[in-house]
């Protein structure tokens, strides 16, 4: 193949075996193109809705990463000049999100946009982005379909400019070729990045997914303003609900039981620590001096071996064996959360009575738990009755670090979990108009694929869920329960109240001596009703339902007599 | 962090943002090192089976794809020299698989093991391997988690030497770290490869699924000889069925449905042809001259126009439509299957023999289809009865380029047609003992994820699966038909045959006159029972069933009069 020789000749690396067996090296880039469907781009349906999620994430990774408020913008146009190129049917697009964040700096947008692996997401931090990866998929997957460069315009806070820069993604070498730039002095005191790509897609089938995309993520960032533009014109506002925001995740050490010897490797090769000792203290989180020392004694390595030592090759052995015993001793403090950002048991309700305004709705924040090293905190919402719809089981709504996750939900831990529960305990009886949101806060979220749709079952992760979902359905059945009986007591009032205008009939007259026996004036009647609705609403208790407002039994007997006319 | 400066100094690539946004590269090998779920290293249970798979996968590619019967010995081995060392439970291993393929030249060897994307699998024909990256993964893991070194030893055919290399990934620079070198002149004629990975795993959880792979790697590769030796020393040996080998796969040029506008930009910067005509008659497959020129009319783009100029600017989209259109046009012919390999249905139905002994089986061979230009074929087997246990869904058994995929068994597109098919109309009801066999071989298996586990649903591939499985069940509602209508047969056959002895008595009265009438001898009773079961085997009939022994009537009815004692 012509192709490969060129290549080739390029790098050097190339051998001829027997039989033609042909070797070379391809570009991180090259690779990702070639197997597009890795990142989410398998056809232009999915393609739109990657391109759109990716750029909603970092757009939300610039602004509430950084406290701040987020104002998110985003449109989906036809390219006319594609469409009126092509002659074809509607299926060239421009994807185009702005946001009010950080901004990229003018030496970086290059890279940030043009170069696969380069980020600033490669730290011990929550965010939405973790790959370094899914909007250079976008790019790619653009010039490939429609063959236009990315066209990104940014702008610091403290800049006076905004600049511009369009590119491609130089595949073979995996590098940025810019095509065009500018700059220009700013009139308003905007900052932000604002990014548009064009591809090859499919909105007819994208558009349902692209809402409920857009509504979800609404929903878990009520702080957020995000306002979507369909290719028909259609806007949809999702405003803001709330100033509150929670507080941004800030950056973390690594953990020692989340290390592994590569990382080691190279932390020792870095660090400005003198002594293992130190490395250990300065360069991890949650290990104390004594710690350290207690844990070094332990498994028997001199605390004050030079890290630069332990990279020599005859100490290998040594260092295999302390990273494995870091791993493995129980004696660190657990992970810091402090670097997470959950959301909050009062954003998560609100989000839910927002999109469902359900009859109930509760939710709970785990406490920080970790696995392999990476903390993580698990949060679970249910919602119940209201707009829901009754289905044969649960609406799962699956969040990963803020991000709503749509396909792949038969392969989620969190669909493991909750079509495993025995909802009867929990007095929810199917058909029900349940839904259970389950959000996934982590410096590392362990997706099963760089397309980011669903989460393997790590076992410390799968745990959590099930305690976080068990502990709000419990409650549920207190409201299920409550409303049980109030439904039996309304019965009850029901049963009694409408005998009420009757019996108040009677006694009026039986208060008199049979001789005087007449109807009763209206004045009696009501004299007497009124004190028999007192005695009744007195002798039965509605249940109080914690989020439903208390009806008072009163007023329940007095709407029931005046609704129900005894034939 | 100490390390983001360090890599930004090297590099020259980082930018600093407001509030502290650092960007950073990471090389190919960091990223998959950090991300080793990706790849199916997400514990030591999946990992241990991961390397083996890709150990296991490279054998039979550098074997089968080249013509040579495969022989691999596969060994898992406890590393005691780790245990001793970390005083540890059971949990470091030593995978060594070992082949007789084309080796590996020795110039090649380090890249080949120690930089990922570097690879011979990077042209358009079948292979198991596909993105370069897998048994790096597993070097990458056991470097990370046993901190030793893989260890190659190689030979091609006309060599008359064997190397050996030992070796790291330098994952900061994806390159291999040599730690160790050999060369050895050959005292047999051997060649091939053999290569061991120290990791950290667990065996007795991943033992089922290990053997279980094994096993359906060899009911698919009956021509293959595998030894498979377990930490416990057992052996498990599976010879070789045939010597019948599917023809090796060929090398192709892409399709134009298979192309986009970046790789069409590679082709053109590296085509030898002087013309746009001559580039798509001789870099692409199934385009003859006059399709070319015919095609080239109807777009309206010059056939005579340089490969270079297509790359200059000013015909961006020029070239954007000469793809779109290369994509979309009807006039090719289908892609070539020359460069597939499928398994034929006699080894498939020799191979689930093998597993199950079953009473039934049949298989069929799709013929070539094509899905966005990549050509692929689907085979698929069932087998019915025998070692089967019933089940309340039929077993099923996926491949893709002769791989078994054991994991994410429902995201798979061959579960959603299996599970969505009507058994019913086959005679099948559940629980049944059935299992369908689904083979998918392609120059482009669409994974969803790198680790190789499921398949995505493209249409094409999908509808040929439903039309494979339904021909196939066709012929086993037959089976299950004459099965049915047997056991029909047989139930008269008992009501009637068990009835002769005292039939045959009866008559042998009945046959003297009345005052004759006395016990008969056995000799008449055995000549008129003779008559009778004859008469009676001749109006029945068993129905015949392809691939079962066709039962002779009389003979049932002998067994029945034998085995059947009338109380």
């Amino acid at each position: 193949m012509a192709r490969a020789s060129s290549v080739a000749k390029q790098t050097g690396k190339t051998g001829e075996a027997r039989k033609g067996e042909r070797y070379r090296e391809m570009s991180v880039a090259e690779f990702f193109a070639r197997n597009r469907e890795l990142a989410g781009f398998s056809n232009p349906t999915r393609a739109l809705y990657q391109t759109v999620r990716e750029l909603v994430e970092n757009a939300l990774d610039a602004t509430d990463t950084h406290g701040i408020l987020p104002f998110i913008q985003v449109s989906i146009t036809y390219d006319e000049e594609l469409e009126a190129k092509h002659g074809n049917a509607k299926k060239w697009f421009r994807v185009t999100v702005e946001d009010n964040g950080i901004g990229v700096p003018p030496t970086v947008i290059a890279n940030a946009f043009g170069r696969v692996l380069f980020s600033s997401k490669y730290v011990i931090r929550q965010t939405r982005g973790m790959y370094g990866l899914g909007v250079k998929a976008a790019v790619l997957y653009g010039q490939m379909t429609a063959g236009k460069p990315v066209e990104v315009y940014s702008s610091i806070g403290n800049s006076e400019y905004v600049y511009s820069r369009k590119l491609y993604i130089d595949t073979e070498k995996n590098e940025p070729r810019i095509v065009e730039r500018g700059q220009w002095r700013k009139r308003s005191g905007w900052h932000g990045t604002r990014v548009t790509i064009t591809l090859e897609g499919d909105w007819s089938r994208a558009k349902s997914r692209i809402l409920e995309y857009i509504k979800r993520t609404a929903i878990i960032a009520p702080y957020a303003e995000i306002v979507f533009e369909t290719p028909e014109g259609q806007v949809f506002v999702f405003p803001r609900l709330t100033n509150k925001m929670p507080p941004p995740p800030k950056e973390a050490k690594p953990h020692p039981h989340g290390i592994d010897v590569n990382q080691m490797k190279l932390l020792l090769q870095s660090t400005n620590a003198r002594t293992l000792l130190q490395v250990l203290v300065t360069e991890f989180q949650s290990v104390g001096k004594i710690t350290a020392e207690k844990f070094l004694k332990q498994v028997g390595i001199p605390p004050d071996i030079k890290p630069r030592d332990l990279l020599r090759k005859e100490y290998n052995d040594l260092l295999v064996r302390l990273v494995d015993s870091m791993k493995s001793y129980r004696g660190f403090r657990a992970p810091k959360s402090e670097h997470l950002s959950p959301i909050g048991e009062d954003l998560i309700k609100l989000g839910l009575k927002r999109m469902f305004e359900p009859e109930w709705v509760d939710a709970v924040t785990r406490p920080p738990r970790a696995y392999a090293g990476h903390s993580f905190i698990v949060e679970v919402g249910i919602a119940y009755g209201g707009a829901l719809e009754p289905v044969q089981e649960p609406l799962l709504l699956r969040y990963a670090n803020k991000i709503p996750l749509l396909y792949e939900e038969r392969e989620d831990v969190a669909y493991k979990v909750v079509s495993n529960i025995n909802w009867k305990i929990y007095r929810v009886e199917f058909p029900a108009p349940i839904a259970v949101l389950v959000h996934i806060a982590s410096t590392k979220i362990p997706y099963k694929g760089v397309g980011k749709e669903s989460i393997s079952d790590v076992p410390e992760i799968e745990s959590e869920i099930r305690t976080a979902v068990q502990e709000v359905a419990r409650r549920l059945r207190l409201f299920l329960g409550r409303k049980a009986r109030e439904a039996e007591a309304r019965r009850k009032i029901i049963t009694i109240a409408k005998y009420i205008p009757e019996i108040a009939r009677g006694l009026a007259m039986l208060a008199k001596p049979p001789e005087k026996w007449s109807p009763p004036s209206e004045d009696e009647e009501r004299r007497l009703m009124e004190a028999l609705i007192k005695l009744v609403s007195r002798n039965i208790e509605i249940p109080e339902i914690p989020g439903v407002d208390h009806e008072d039994p009163e007023k329940v007997v007095r709407s029931v007599i005046e609704n129900i006319h005894l034939e």
